[in-house]
C-alpha cells in the first residue's frame, strides 16, 4: 500500500485541484486526503493511486488521463460523462503540446491508412454488434424527435443524407468509407440508385457484401475493398459519412482531386459528414494513441479551402449536429455498459474495456461541451445550378406526422 | 464618324473575339465588321464604337467593360443579362490584377465607411422606391415558391431570418446595418422582440424612424445613426443582413470583437447574411469604382476564421441562396427598366441610368453563373447549447399550406 502523501506531492495535488476547481471536480489522493474543501459541492471525484499517477496527469493530461484510467491507476467516482464534460468545458484553446503535435503528425499514406483502419475497424464485427444499432451504423445518428430509438435515429440520419443529396432513381453514387454498408444499401433500396462503396476494412466489406446478397441488392451496390483514392469513373453523387476525420490534413489535396475528378460537373452534388472543430486543434492525444491513430477533426474552413475549393465546389448547405452525436454516444455508452462490458472484458481484457468506456464517455462529453462539432456539408460544382431552391422538401412530413414542435430534447436518451 | 478598322485593330478584335467565343458572344466593330463567323449562333453582340474602346476593354476588361457601357461607347445587342452571364461563366479564377487589387485595397475606417455608405445609400429614398419592393428591402429575397411576388419574397426572407434566429418575445436584438428598417420592424412586430438597429445612412435612419413611429413600434425599435463598431451592451441576438460585404477584410477583427462583446454567452445566437465567394476574389473593379466603393464579398472560410472563430462562435447552419439573389435582381432589373429608367435619366443623367442598368444585370448574371454566392450563417457561442435540435421547425407549414413540392423555379420572375 502506498505511503501517505508528502509535502511535494501535496503541492502538486493542489496545483491539479486548482485546475479542476472551476469544473467542480474533486481530486482525492490514495490516502483518502483531498485538497478540495469538503463543504464545496462537486459533480465527481478523480481518485489517483500514487504520486506517479498524479505527476503523469499533471504533466501531460491529454494523454495521461486516458492512460491512467485505462490502466486503473485513476478512478472516477460519480457520473463519468458528467465529470469529463465539466473538464472539457475548461480547455477551450489548444495547448502548445497540441499545436506541436499537429505539426509533427505523420500523414496517412495509403499503407498507413490501411493500418489505422485495421487498428480500429477490424476488432471484429461481433465487438461492434454488441453495442451499435442493428444495422451497425458507427456514425452520428439524427434524432428527428426526442422519443425515437437509436435504430430509428440511424435510419433517419441515412434518410436525411439521401434527401440532402436529392437522390433520383438511376443516379450513380460513389461512397468513400462505407462502414458495414448500411447507407449504401439504404440509398439503393429506398431511392433506386446504383452505388459503388469503398472501404479499407476487410471484415466490414465482407459483412456488407453478404448483406447486399441477402437483401437482393448485390446488382445495385458494389462494395470495393480499396482506398477512396482509387475511385475511378464519373458519378452523379459523391458521399462520405464519417471518413474525413480519418483522412488527415496532409491528404486533403488527394481527396479534393478525387472529388473533382469523379463528380459530374453539369449536375453532380456531394455530401461530407464529419467530426469537426471550431478552431484547428488535434484530436485528443490519448484517443489518437489508443483508438483512432491518424485521426484529425478539421474545421469547416480547412475543409472549404483544402478540399472543396480545390475541387471547384460551391458550399450549398452546412448543418452542425453536435448534440445529436452526444446523444448517439450516450446510447452507445449505455448499451456498452449494459450489454457489452462483460463480453468485452472476457475477450479483450479489462484495460481494453476501460479504454472503450472512457472513449465513449469522453466523446459524448466533447460533443456536449462543444469542443467537437459534427458537420454535414452539401456541395455542388461551382458552375452547376444548385439542385434545389429551398430546403423545405427535406422537412416535409411524409405521411400524416404530427407537425407540432413542443419536443423536449436532452442528450441522454 | 470613325474610319473603318485597320490591320492592327482587326488583330486586336480577333483577340477579344477569341476570348468571347466560348461564351457565344459576338463582337462587332463600328464599321459593322465582325471577326465572328456569320453562320455561328450567338446569344448577343458587343458593339464597340472605336479602336480606343476596343483597346480599353482588351487591356482591363473588369473595369472598362463597365466604363464603356456606362459612357455609351459599348452597346450590347440581345439580352443584357444573358450576355453578361455567358461572359461571367468564362472567368472562374481571379486575374493577377484582381489579386493585386485585393492586396492594395484601402481599409474601411469609420470615416471611409461613412463616405462609402453615403456614396451608395444616400442617393435618395425616392431613387430606391422607384424599383425596390414597397418596404425598401435592398438585399436578397427568399422565394419559398416560384409564384410569389417580390414583396412576398422579401417578407419571407425577413421571416426566415427570424425563424433561423429562433426569436422569442422579449429577446433583445442588435442589428448591424439596418437599411430602411424593414427587418427590425418585422422582428419587433411579428416576434415581440426589442431591437437596436445601427446604420450610417442619415436618409435611411430618418425614413426608418418615421416608419417606426407611424406603426407604433418606436418603443420597441431604436434606430441609431452610427457605425456598428459603436454597439454597446449585451444582447440575446446579433443580426446583420447585407452589411458584411461592405465591411472589408481589414475590419473583420473589429466586427469579431463587437460580436464577442455584445452577444450573451449563455444563450446568444446570431446570423450573418452576406454576398460571398467560393474562392477569395475582389469585387468587380467597375462595381467598386462606380457602385460599391470598399465592397468585398468574403468566402465562408474568411468569415469563419476572421470573424466567428475570434468571436468564439460555433457555426450551426449555413445556407447558400445564390439563385434567390439572381431572381431578386431579375425583379429589380425589370422594375428598373419599366418604372424607373425614365425618372433616373431625368434626375441623374443617362450615364448614371446605364451604370445602374449594367450593375443590376451584371449582378444577376454573377449570381446565376455562380461567381457570387449568398450565404446565411447562423452561429452561437461555442460553449452554449445550440438553440434547437433540428431545422424542421423552420419549414413547418404555418396554416394549411400546400405541402407538395412540384414547384418549377426559374431565375427570371
Amino acid at each position: 500500500m502506498p505511503s501517505s502523501a508528502g509535502w511535494l506531492t501535496r503541492r502538486l495535488a493542489s496545483l491539479l485541484q486548482a485546475q479542476l476547481h472551476p469544473a467542480a471536480v474533486r481530486l482525492e489522493l490514495w490516502d483518502g486526503s483531498s485538497p478540495y474543501a469538503a463543504a464545496e459541492p462537486s459533480i465527481g471525484t478523480l481518485v489517483v493511486d500514487s504520486a506517479r499517477t498524479l505527476r503523469a496527469i499533471l504533466i501531460n493530461p491529454h494523454l495521461q488521463f486516458g492512460e491512467c484510467y485505462m490502466h486503473g491507476t485513476l478512478e472516477v467516482r460519480g457520473d463519468l460523462e458528467a465529470v469529463l464534460e465539466a473538464i472539457s468545458r475548461l480547455s477551450t484553446a489548444p495547448t502548445w503540446r497540441e499545436r506541436l503535435s499537429s505539426t509533427l503528425a505523420p500523414g496517412n499514406s495509403i499503407q498507413r491508412a490501411r493500418r489505422n483502419v485495421h487498428h480500429h475497424y477490424d476488432l471484429g464485427n461481433d465487438f461492434y454488434s454488441w453495442w451499435l444499432d442493428e444495422q451497425l451504423v458507427y456514425t452520428c445518428a439524427y434524432f428527428e424527435r426526442p422519443d425515437v430509438s437509436l435504430e430509428q435515429a440511424q435510419v433517419a440520419k441515412m434518410d436525411l443524407v439521401c434527401r440532402k443529396l436529392r437522390l433520383q432513381p438511376g443516379d450513380t453514387v460513389v461512397e468513400a468509407g462505407c462502414g458495414w454498408g448500411a447507407l449504401a444499401l439504404h440509398m439503393a433500396r429506398e431511392y433506386g440508385v446504383n452505388v459503388r462503396a469503398f472501404n479499407l476494412s476487410h471484415e466490414q466489406i465482407a459483412y456488407a457484401r453478404a448483406r447486399a446478397a441477402r437483401e437482393g441488392l448485390a446488382g445495385q451496390v458494389e462494395f470495393i475493398e480499396d482506398d477512396y483514392r482509387s475511385v475511378r469513373g464519373e458519378y452523379d453523387v459523391f458521399v462520405s459519412v464519417g471518413m474525413l476525420e480519418h483522412v488527415g490534413l496532409h491528404h486533403y489535396p488527394s481527396l479534393a482531386a478525387v472529388v473533382r475528378r469523379v463528380l459530374r460537373r453539369s449536375h453532380g452534388r456531394g455530401l461530407l459528414h464529419f467530426i469537426g472543430r471550431d478552431i484547428p486543434r488535434p484530436l485528443n492525444a490519448w484517443i489518437r494513441r489508443r483508438i483512432f491513430p491518424g485521426g484529425y477533426p478539421p474545421t469547416l474552413s480547412e475543409v472549404a479551402t483544402r478540399v472543396l475549393s480545390p475541387a471547384r465546389m460551391s458550399i450549398l448547405d452546412v448543418e452542425n449536429l453536435r448534440l445529436h452525436y452526444a446523444r448517439t454516444l450516450s446510447h452507445w455508452s449505455r448499451r456498452f455498459a449494459q450489454a457489452a462490458a462483460e463480453q468485452v472484458r472476457a475477450r479483450y481484457g479489462e484495460q481494453f474495456q476501460r479504454a472503450w468506456e472512457l472513449y465513449l464517455a469522453g466523446s459524448e462529453a466533447a460533443f456536449a461541451a462543444g469542443s467537437l462539432q459534427l458537420f454535414q456539408v452539401v456541395f455542388a460544382p461551382a458552375e452547376a445550378a444548385p439542385p434545389y431552391w429551398t430546403r423545405a422538401d427535406l422537412y416535409r412530413p411524409r405521411r400524416h406526422e404530427d407537425t407540432e414542435n413542443d419536443f423536449v430534447y436532452s442528450v441522454s436518451p
